[in-house]
């Protein structure tokens, strides 16, 4: 194959491009040799050294699309492991032979530790229902299971579709494994890293808990809050992000399989369902259980679209926490400048102070795509026909990505900039004491008009209130220092 | 005002356009004469026959953006109503003269129930805050509690700021209207629309439940399922529709009212967060409680975002059930037609039986702007700053639009659609018993390799199966009806 | 009509709803009275006052989607009066008579002037075809033609169909209003608004060519540069903005007139399509064509979701340019503070100097508002099927607002903001002095170690490069006059 | 750093992930071995068998974000060869000792041609700016070069910043690489993919134009046009979609090369700018000039937004074009059945003629990755700040998928499926003739109520046209031949 994948691309395609196709390509095989395999359409050649057949062999061909880099996100691979796995339980206690159950159980075991991820070569972007995933998970564990039990690849002792495929179709398995992969990377991943950044958050809210500083409302001067409320008010956020991705899950636990071809379960038996979803919640320790309609688990996927619109919610949070918190650490002179934030690489070689907000920048970077990815989930998600929708593998490509990068995102901008936050309590007393808004203090004293005379004497002449007033004669110096008390008001009075 | 943006626009726009400002402009009011109104910026026109004031004047003035038909939604402008007459009999308790907070609730029950609807003109496209529509409905309720009480528009008796808006800011009410006008919207239109809509595909489904079809799967003939089984999908995906939007209101029903200008609640008296939350939930019967934190509340707008994000689930999901049920009634010769929709009003003049599916597009359209308004949610929700999020109007604009469309939408295709569609039995049965799947089920009589055989012949020569069975002489008629019986592939087997 | 809604609502819906609803319906007629109109359907109540016929009202019922706001935008009526009138004087060359060819010329302007806008009820949300606002302009001009005749409403002296849509199917001519509503609007709204826009920030970046100032990078200080500069940037983003659009428009100018109801043209003559685009093009003095391919301008909308293309990057080019002033100009006291925004309305009664940027806020809101629009456009475009897309007017409603949108909110940004920005001269030097930054032009004389050491010493200690230069004794207070100057640093060197 | 990572790792993640990580780690590098590299920062240990230095090696462990995946496109790491290649050229010209200049130009040429991807290991969610990654560049380059003078790496022989980084910054680089990459990445993999696709449909166009068929309107059975028409619709379609990525080439073309760190060109000479793109557009035979305003191109991406948006529009398209490829090739039984479709892979193993619409599906799901894509383009478009646009990885990754994933998609779709696409005649016949709508026809003859008759006996008994016609006696058999005609109805009349 990569022979005749390379001799086409040469007719075609630049210089270059073969340059890059030649490596990808290579990638796919280092072993030069092949052996026949065979599907309905005839014999294929499939490189000697993997583990897959003839459809895997044929999507590789006929879906030239996107390069290795597009290739099935690797918790589908690994959870088609562990449904292959229990698969294969079950199907035991419906009659498969026991030898060739355990050999497929084994193999199956092998996928879901991710040992055998070279031998996934399928891109994203081929049938959208999955189905040449679905058989390159067949494929292999038939070939790797045949090797356990001393026969060999290409021989189909185990075969693909009557022991590894048996009681599924891809049309259930697939929404299967998007279910289980979603399932363990929201709770193995996102969760985490924003539980994580959720405790740092709360800690920098209570440490921060005394520090008066100006407010800023239409980024305008506003009066003033502590650093801790403001803080409070980014980790209110990150605790509803928690609550947000966990309120769509139990419509994430719900598992297609044993709906087969349509969602009838036709070539199942009945029970299988039930089982099936039993086993993968004990293999993956989470609560899933069969889908109450299996036609609507084949037709929509709902389930992703409401689970990236509470991811979207997620990056519309930490983009406006990260925004925040580089604008609060802007400077180190002409800024803000009320944060310091740690500095991990070099900012600048010959300005001290430069910390750029790299973890903020990749944060809000990540918050773009998982945008971005929302709508593309939306779009495959509304675009089903029928009793297949078959935007499956973008769908699913989308969330975990989604998923990942906000969870690593979080954990990175957790560990890497919000743990090491301190507050440049000097810059904050100074911008809060200047700050003209601390005047609506004075009017129970001088009344309203004496106290926008202050104010405005001050904005003129650029001095501190304080001076103004006293310029002004409307009371003394120790009367201001009593009453103009920034530490009053934060909060509604008794 | 109306002369002068008249004057301003034929200066510089196009004689076509200026006609059309005219009219708009005209619009805003029928009177000739005007008072005089004042604010900190000093003296301005307001048209006589208004109840509105200064602020609201300027805004109409320098936001001259998009027309009337960009104003402010009417549920935002009851919720003011509602709100304001929450906070007068609050403050009431707070020791608000009796006489004034009683004129002012029953000025504010007039803004509820849209009796001055001509009264509040401004845009959407206005300051980020909302700020002008609150002060424009301090200004309409202070001068008609002002006129209840025997005194003059303009005239202040009732001031818009020291009685209406008492204990509040505009950063803190906007974000409240924006909350009881959502959970109110919620509430009356899109729930009962959907739950109306489940209840009929329910009965649908119970109905067709008998009708063995051929399934789709990949747009192409799959195995059987029944057109009850179908419409079962169509079912749950609704149900679930329902359990989404219920999911996001536990914060929707967070208010912000106490927070004041930057959340911390300065000028307000201890209590009062709660007691006007209290007075709200017993106005609209919705469980509305006070923020748990309201430097969330005001600085981000994440609960709107969540709860798009789950009517954008809602929309992939009637878009798909707007989709399939169109094309299965395509037709009436040439299309699928296995379905009869109603027809509602002439599809052509010539050609009986053509009945457009105009229900289905006008819903489908309708998924299209909610799909749209959930990314300019999510671009206003992430770009809050510090203390205020400053994308309010369009936020709730887009969300409240979302949720009357969906809900009117969904109500009008259960009405106007998917009560009256029938099932083409004789259509269904046809392509059902055409189908060359229903070859799988002689399998185990007569083996894969002579089952297939007889599907090529069926295929290749454009014949029935049974006639091609028959050709080849594999067996017997009477055999072949009692093996081929779709009704036997509708589900999992004992 | 109006009592039947009414009653229906009542019996359906809460009564506050009823309340919205009934004053809706009334918007529809003032008047109590009704005659019969008739269509093939039947015949059905139309309100006397109203010049639309039978299938207006049908689709006024079937269609009770949104209310009054989410009528069909003016500007698609207006060009509905266009293309009648321009089809009227083209099928008088192919045979209308001349009576009747004159007086639907005549009530077609009408329509195109904006008068008639009463009498177009109909929502966007109906018929994706737009089939039914098509008949409605069919109906008022026929009622209305007939009258100018001297004849009665609803007579159909002048027929809808026969007269008014003679040689055109809905099919054709809906795509032609939305194209011709899209060319007017983009060039005498959008355009000017842009034009003036860039005008304004072109003044402004000349206006401030000398003034050096502090760059900023990651929002952290970096080198100067002058504020012309930093202007200049703006301006050339608002002057691609305008080649963006005007790259769109050669297939913008492209009419489907023509096509008929599939885009072979059936019952037109040959011809007939150049002669309405030519006549399209002189009564709208806008190079409007006939489209190259008719079946491709029924079936997709390919030029609308292009031409939003350039309206969501005009969008993300204004949002990058608001934001920027809100933050350069934030303050009074305790934000960057370099530029000073007009004040158009009061910010707070108490605090002088706080302007919140209200008109940046206005922008940026419109600018969410047009980025979402573009996916809905963008869901609607790609959703067509065979030889129609029926999400036209959806798509139309979006782009037309978004147009709308953008224009009057550029117009009322430049007129009501950029216009009467100021440098704060001042503040912008103490910042650019007291920066860190400068310390790189030491480099040359001390070399880069004893540059270091000085920048370090500064921001440790909180002091001036100047004081720590001479603290650290390593130049005179004259060479570090002579070599610390910004206005060496803002440019490449000989 | 493998040993760092993963031990961090296995003490805070489960065990399955861990597996992961430490097979993702292993890739980075398969020597155990590290030596020391320093930076502003101090000594840190990398992998002695890469290329790298500190700053890429600092990126790689704080940036620990979707792993190897996630890595920056391979199209960026070719064009930092390209521009740092060109760079030495130029700054040959400018003093560079040649020497060091020509071993420059040779390590950079390696990395040009992708000999070098594995040492560029950092992913897309770094710093905003990009400048990791052209610190990566110049850390490989300056290593390789120096080891191509016979020097060891680490000892900065030829230095990354003063050499290979000359005259340039992060800020100006990094852009002029988006840029540079996306313009070639157009050039030899989109437009050839979409001329490819333009050039089979209208060969499909031609092929097809004989074979009449019905319309379908709303999904409903409408008046005929041939085949051949509805192809021109498609070829149309993607005429227009290269035009429309060729109209937004010219901003594409404009390289920020000479801005330096805020668009001022500090540090670089006069003419520096042009030259280099010069350089650039004569190694990559593209009409690369340089940016009109560098203040634009660093601190704004809209030229990436606008041809988003193009590519948004080409998805648009595309989905239109393969949604009604698969829906005109339903069946083979119970769908439209026009279209014979190519097949490709199983389909169904006991299923003939279930040819399922792969490549329509891969496509699909692509134009929907490219819908998703642009919304995050635009998020990250729009959120610059001052002088620096720090979404800049994120786009360019979006945009280069885009990109790519359309070209490759096109080129699959047209050789896998519409070059062996052929027309079912004899159902597109059958189909026709079965319709009710060519009753049109008759009109002239008999007139318009007894053609209605005719269609709607036909329609009620299930009959023919001319069956019902015979049946009520309204003309011969012979007269209705002469008169039913489609081939008379694609187009207008004289």
């Amino acid at each position: 194959m990569a022979l005749y994948v390379l001799s086409r691309r040469l007719s075609t395609r630049s210089t270059s491009t073969t340059l890059l196709t030649l490596r990808f390509t290579s990638n796919y095989s280092s072993s030069s040799s092949f052996r026949e395999e065979r599907d309905t359409f005839g014999p294929i050649q499939v490189p000697s050294d993997k583990l897959w057949g003839a459809q895997t062999q044929r999507s590789l061909q006929n879906f030239d699309i996107g390069g290795p880099r597009e290739r099935m996100p690797e918790p589908i691979v690994r959870a088609f492991g562990i449904l292959k796995k229990c698969a294969a339980k079950v199907n035991m206690e419906y009659g498969l032979d026991p030898t060739i159950g355990k050999a497929i159980m084994q193999a199956a075991q092998e996928v879901a530790e991710g040992k055998l991820n070279d031998h996934f070569p399928l891109v994203v972007w081929q049938t959208g229902s999955g189905t040449q995933s679905n058989m390159n998970a067949n494929e292999v564990i038939a070939n790797r299971a045949s090797e356990i039990l001393g026969h060999k690849r290409g021989e189909k002792f185990v075969h693909p579709n009557d022991h590894v495929n048996r009681s599924q179709s891809s049309n259930d398995t697939f929404p299967t494994v998007m279910h289980i992969a979603a399932g363990m990377e929201i709770n193995s991943r996102l969760i985490p890293g924003l539980k994580t950044l959720h405790s740092t958050l709360n800690s920098k809210s209570i440490e921060f808990k005394d520090i008066v500083k100006i407010g800023r409302t239409h980024t305008q001067d506003a009066t003033p809050l502590t650093l801790g409320q403001e803080f409070s008010g980014y980790t209110t956020q990150v605790k509803y992000s928690i609550d947000r991705v966990i309120s769509t899950l139990p419509r994430m636990y719900q598992l297609a399989q044993g709906g087969t071809a349509v969602g009838t379960g036709l070539n199942t038996k009945k029970g299988f369902d039930v089982k099936i979803a039993t086993a993968v919640a004990e293999e993956t320790h989470l609560p899933f259980v069969t889908a109450e309609n299996k036609f609507e688990a084949l037709a929509a996927h709902d389930a992703f679209v409401e689970t990236s619109g509470a991811l979207n919610t997620i990056a519309a949070s930490l983009m406006k926490v990260a925004n925040d918190i580089r604008l609060l650490g802007s400077g180190p002179r002409c800024g803000l400048g009320e944060l310091i934030l740690p500095e991990n690489e070099p900012g600048s070689s010959i300005m001290p102070g430069k910390v750029n907000p790299t973890q903020c920048e990749a944060l809000t970077m990540v918050c773009a795509q998982v945008m971005g990815n929302n709508v593309a989930i939306t779009v495959g998600g509304s675009n089903g026909h029928f009793e297949l929708n078959v935007f499956k593998p973008v769908i699913a490509s989308c969330l975990l990505q989604s998923v990942r990068l906000l969870g690593d995102s979080a954990a990175s901008f957790e560990k890497n900039c919000v743990r090491g936050i301190q507050a440049n309590r000097d810059r904050i007393s100074k911008l809060l004491h200047e700050s003209l808004m601390l005047v609506t203090s004075l009017n129970p004293k001088i009344g309203y008009d004496k106290a926008a005379a202050v104010a405005k004497t001050a904005h003129k002449e650029g001095t501190t209130l304080k001076e103004a007033a006293l310029k002004l004669g409307v009371l003394s110096s120790e009367d201001f220092d009593s009453l103009v008390v920034p530490e009053k008001m934060i909060g509604p009075t008794d």
